[in-house]
């Protein structure tokens, strides 16, 4: 069974998507094609469009079509807190939380020697110095809590270890490791029922401080 | 939370496709942006040409680049069989067979009145003045075993009972409603296992005719 050129060709370009196998693509391929040619198009033109127009912010390095993103220019957002993430999909998990008000700082990706992925390719070194330039209280080290995120992390930490930032009062910090809300504690697995002992609260009534 | 416009834009293009919700949508806007830049464009690329360079081969209305498409202007396939199916992923459903060296003729959809989809739509008529006026000696009806596909299986039928046509010995058959091959039975519905039944078939030794 032989495609015709440009379906082949348009399955093939489908099927660069992360999850999208062969069925997938010929639905993908067919729906346009039978049901919604003019979707097919404006999908071509907001693709062009995108990939033409969205670079990365130049403070923060998420995803942006202007110089500097929307939340490093936000008046209100408070820029003395530094969140690090991975990826800009990281960005917006926490910015559907509606709960973080400071800024952010995008790695693209984790540490990984293997794969020639050092320091200057995730900017640190540029981290570092906005962190020692600006007033920045607490830096927040949100990457993935994966063996490559966590070294991430604590590579990050230890760029951050000097006197002078300590003398500073600077905050580092790494985000919670425990037992996702509405999980059954019967059915996590080990490791992090382990960080979640390790890292109990206190349970402080109204008045207490 | 509010994505850029461009991302924004993307996303909703995406979102056109069956089965994308808002979370598979930013999966695959953010493959492209961070990772395969060169992708995106492929697949607006691929996206133009398709939607602008395939049409309906005029014949048996399958999916085509070419006036008449690749299976109807083959010089190998029995144009004395026509297999009526509903869409253009039933053509490639059963070319992938490899079993079937006939020819096609596509509806485009099944009868639904309350859609206003009736027997122009499907170019009913087209398909039975082309069974009428060339060589056909069998018309296999393989529209979907549902409610709308028997429907217009049995309509089809109906078009095709005149008497010349029954002289001139045309065939009009239905595929087999039964078990699916390496299905279980104590797993089928009552309605397939009926049909499964009723339609038994003689089991032939090898010599018996």
């Amino acid at each position: 069974m032989h495609y015709s050129p440009l379906i082949q060709q348009l399955m093939d370009a489908f099927r660069r998507l992360p999850g999208v196998g062969n069925k997938s693509a010929q639905r993908m391929v067919l729906h346009f094609l039978e049901r919604d040619r003019e979707g097919g198009r404006k999908l071509a033109a907001a693709l062009v469009a995108a990939m033409d127009g969205v670079g990365l912010c130049t403070r923060c390095r998420t995803l942006s079509e202007t110089e500097i993103c929307a939340v490093c220019s936000h008046p209100n957002r408070d820029s003395r807190t530094i969140c690090v993430v991975e990826t800009p999909a990281d960005v917006f998990a926490i910015e559907h939380t509606a709960s973080y008000r400071g800024m952010y700082f995008v790695l693209m990706g984790h540490l990984s020697p293997i794969d020639g992925v050092g320091p200057e390719k995730l900017a640190i070194p540029q981290l570092v110095k906005r962190i020692c330039t600006e007033s920045v209280d607490e830096v927040i080290l949100a990457t993935n809590p994966t063996v490559e995120g966590e070294a991430t992390a604590w590579y990050i930490r230890e760029q951050l270890s000097g006197r002078e930032l300590a003398e500073r009062g600077l905050r580092v910090s790494r985000i919670a490791h425990g037992v996702p809300m509405g999980g059954e504690l019967e059915y996590i697995d080990g490791s992090t029922l382990m960080h979640s002992l390790a890292g109990r609260q206190a349970m402080k009534y109204r008045d207490e401080s």
